[in-house]
């Protein structure tokens, strides 16, 4: 069964492609790029991972609309990327509005015409920013869209491995299925080093110290998350 | 109260320019490229119309990405644009695949940043060519995704004005609400005259005979469609 993959080349999409490499998918890979601030360097890393995994039917979709519409500090020049707070409740001003459903939008047009019948994304509820387009509900929802929206004889679905881990436990399962961790590209901020203090660094950061290892990407900063 | 049009440019969206402008609503417009073959005289039509009732809040989405995903007549130039059936159920070649959703989508990123609370959109279910994104189910469950997609602070809706009619109470309404159907482009062929054949051109006039009125655009080629 063939499946597209929504890679953007962070370290939650590089290990949904690894889960659904081994589930023995045919794999199809797609990449947006939409005039975030990091859009190059993710760009690489989705190309690295594809390569990697020998991935052959790559999309690399341009809608710098997102960029045009605004609204989040990761596309918004004019907005700061703001320093994390891991225990704030709020949604981010990294949130892009509504992006995720761009994205899944874009995949299961492409879904139809390449006759795939999953659409893979690593979306993470419990252990994550707060955006409310990364919950399990959501995702439920859209796969009644899908249905209803679709020719009657496609049949597809979208799927969220990750949803309920947490994050230090998608760095295990990446260990465990050798993802190449060192290809991915998690900073909201830079392009060279991370940054290693926005809400995405954070994440990470404090999720390689949960789970006992060590990033193997290269920080302008290193702090720790977490009390030893 | 704020309300995004997606508008095409074709009558239905015309019309439904016309309905949410008499409701009272302050209108931002938004129109999408994607590659289609008649892209340019849609966008003309687009401007026209927004021209027309003063609407100066628009966004011009490029979303060539749909047209390189491909699956459809009026995206492909390798598949024909078919001449009308308009006894079929059958769904049509000009179908691309999932568009409404992705449209919806973008015109929601949009809403969440301007504030919006409606997005207007021209889809008929009734009388249209069986596009399973036109059914009025599909714009309900979008509705949900929405709710559980946004910040929870916002409230935006999609409406359907159109979803019920007949394609014939279309042009009455038109009329009665003196939208300039001569700014409007519904022809999925050509940019100049419009072809009179595709399956666009079929409902429109067909639509506009069982109105009894004239469509005041120029038709290559002029058939009935029904029986007089």
């Amino acid at each position: 069964m063939k499946a597209i993959l929504l890679l953007s080349g962070g370290m939650d999409s590089l290990v949904t492609t690894a889960i659904a490499q081994q589930a023995g998918f045919e794999l199809a890979a797609m990449h947006v790029n939409y005039g975030q601030r990091t859009m190059q360097r993710e760009l690489n890393s989705f190309r690295a991972i594809c390569s990697h995994y020998s991935i052959q039917q790559r999309l690399e979709i341009n809608a710098d609309f997102l960029g045009k519409i605004g609204g989040s500090s990761l596309t918004d020049l004019s907005m700061p990327v703001s320093v994390a707070n891991l225990e704030s409740h709020a949604i981010p001003a990294s949130y892009v509005p509504f992006r995720n459903a761009g994205f899944l939008s874009m995949a299961v047009s492409w879904a139809e015409v390449i006759g795939a019948e999953r659409i893979f994304i690593g979306a993470v509820e419990e252990d994550s920013s707060g955006y409310p387009d990364c919950r399990k509900i959501f995702y439920e929802a859209f796969n009644r869209v899908i249905e209803l929206g679709t020719k009657p004889e496609t049949h597809i679905e979208v799927v969220t491995p990750l949803i309920a881990l947490k994050k230090w436990e998608i760095v295990r399962k990446g260990i465990e299925l050798h993802a190449p961790f060192a290809f991915s590209w998690s900073c909201y901020k830079n392009e060279g080093q991370a940054c290693g203090v926005c809400d995405s660094c954070a994440l990470r950061l404090r999720a390689f110290e949960q789970a006992g290892m060590e990033d193997p990407i290269d920080y302008e900063t290193r702090p720790h998350y977490i009390d030893c």
